[in-house]
Order: C-alpha cells, then structure tokens, then sequence
C-alpha cells in the first residue's frame, strides 16, 4: 500500500515542521536547535532526520508549501471572468488570513537571511518563485485587457509581493482594531496602479 | 563650555550606536551583548553605560533618529509648489539610500520584537510616529488638492510606510541588477493610488 505509506510520510513531515514552528517561536529560529525540535515533536534525532536533516531543510519545506498554495489559489481565479477583481481578492483574503505564528516566522527568516547564506539563498528563491507566478497572472489579465499593458508584469508583480509582505509584518507587529480596513486600503492601492488607464 | 561637551557627548553617542550596528551585523541583535558593543566601542562598561545602559535604549536611539530624519525631509518639501511630486521624489531617495547594514538591523529588529515585548513597543511607537507624520503631509496635499481628498490620510500612510517597508527589506535581500526600475515602479504605485481622479 505504497499510498498509505506516503501519506503517513507526508503526515509526519508536517508534524516536524508544526513543532519547528512552535520552537521557532518560543526561542526564535536562530536559537532553536534541532534538539529542541526533536523535544518538540516527541521523537528521536534518528527519526527526526529521516524527515529533515537541518533547520534550512525546513525552512526550504515551508517555503515549498506556501508556493504551491499560492500556485493553486492563483490558478482557481484563473476560471473568473474579472481577473484583476478576483486578484484583488485574493490578496485580501492572504492579508487576513495569515497565521499569526507563521507571520512571526517569516520575518525571523528574513532576520537569518542577513547572516545565513544558506537562508538567504532560499528566501530569495523563494520570493523570486511567487513573484513569478503572480507576473503570470498579471500578465494574463493583461492579454485580455484587464490590467494596464503599460505595466512590466515582473515589475509589478514584484512591487506588489514585497508590498503586501510589509503590510503583513506591519499588522503582525501592530494589530490595528480595524484590520479589515487596512486590507482593503491595500486593495484600492493595488487596483489604482493595475487598472488601465480611462 | 557646555555646548562644546554637548557636541561631544553626542558623539560618543554616535559612536556608541555605529559600534552597536557593527556588532549586530556580525552577530545578530538577539546574540551581541552589551560587552561586544564594548568592546567594539573600545570603552569600558562604566564609560559606554553613561550613553546607553541597554541594547533597547539604543535601539530606541536609532529610532528616534531615523524619525528626526524623516521629520525633517517631509519639512523640507513642505516648500515644494507640488507636494505629491515632492513626496515621490522623496520615497525614491529613501529607498534608494538606505544603508544596508541599518536596513539589516531594521529586519533583525522585526524578529526580536516577536519576541521581545521591550522592543516591540519601541517598534510600534516608531512606527506610529513616522505614519504621523507621514500621515500629516498627505493632509496638507490633499487640503491643496493634489491628493485625492476620498483616502483617509492615515490609512494611506500606514499603507506606504509598510509596502515602503517590504520593499526596502527585499531589495536588501536580493539586490537587482537594476534597482532604480524598481524604485521607480513604487513612485508609479503610489502616484496611481495618491493623484486625484481626473
């Protein structure tokens, strides 16, 4: 039952990679060792490490996860009839809807990146996949004539990722009373510099 | 002489805070102590104490005069007869400027917050204090109408402060060949969201 078998597998990897993020936020992803995570996790080194054999490892794993749901959000809009509607959406949902604890670690990496080459070259592959797949988007909205044509796609797309990524450290550190307003100012923000011109 | 030992006290101060910088960029904010900025300072406990008697009081420090800065370049083009061009001109030069190591210690910054309640109400107020001002001269611009006058002036200030925010950590993170592009597509971003319809 070689299904059943990956699907356990795939279980316990996400149970390594929950208990590195509770470490990584109660001592922080620099002074979490692999032991701590092994503590966490209620599992031996020799078990732990057939899942990841290093704290990067997770990271690159997280990393992983979140492009393939953003890959799969941005391709279920791909079906709407306004594009740039459906985008601006979406973004409202991702500002809302992000774990706070994940948030946290986000910005512990980006803090690791500045010391840990290793880091620093999965977040910037990492950045530099999601800014990919939303050029695409923007693109394909441009070829219908949703988004304005005068706009480079990566440029925009990358301006707006590191945008939204701001704003998300930004409510993490500060949550305002009214979020939701925040959100939506991010919105209006995004849908004045995509729309086409008149 | 008590100008002459105001001038120096200040930069000892200064003195202190670059050896401070130094010492986080080599070991991270959460591992430098208060005897590595010492040492790097070459002053002994008793001699660095009387400028800061903690790596928070200097934090706050460069806080504060980060907010002095920006204080007084929003002065200066309080002057200019076109404040929304004045003000983009503006955001081009901060992101294009910073120093890198500052923009390192700004990151490092965010992560401790997470998890250190001192520093992240330092952080908060900073924050505040440059959405304040930033805040007060979108209200000017809109008052002479070069801003469109339907955006909460806050709202849209703690928007640009935070995308300006996301911006300059990735840009520090993955340097691009052509930055200025990048730049200049957060100059066009911000004069979409802020010029006045029609």
């Amino acid at each position: 039952m070689r299904t059943v078998n990956q699907e356990r597998f795939q279980a316990r990897r996400r149970h390594v990679r929950e208990a590195a993020l509770a470490c990584f936020k109660r001592k922080g992803f620099h002074q979490a060792s692999m032991a701590d995570i092994c503590a966490e996790a209620k599992m031996s080194p020799g078990n732990l490490y057939r899942y990841y054999d290093s704290k990067e490892a997770i990271i690159a794993a997280i990393c992983e996860e979140d492009r393939q749901g953003v890959i799969e959000r941005l391709a279920a809009i791909g079906e709407r009839p306004n594009l740039l509607e459906a985008m601006l959406e979406m973004a409202g949902e991702e500002l809302g809807a992000g774990d706070p604890q994940k948030r946290r670690f986000g910005t512990e990496v980006l803090a690791e990146a500045a010391r840990n080459e290793v880091v620093a070259e999965i977040v910037r592959r990492h950045k530099a996949a999601i800014i990919a797949v939303c050029s695409e988007a923007i693109a394909r909205a441009q070829a219908v004539g949703q988004i304005d044509r005068a706009l480079d796609p990566q440029l925009a797309a990358a301006t707006l990722v590191a945008a939204a990524e701001g704003l998300s450290i930004q409510l993490a550190l500060a949550p305002p009373a009214d979020a939701t307003s925040h959100h939506e100012t991010f919105k209006l923000m995004t849908m004045r510099f995509l729309q086409p011109s008149r």
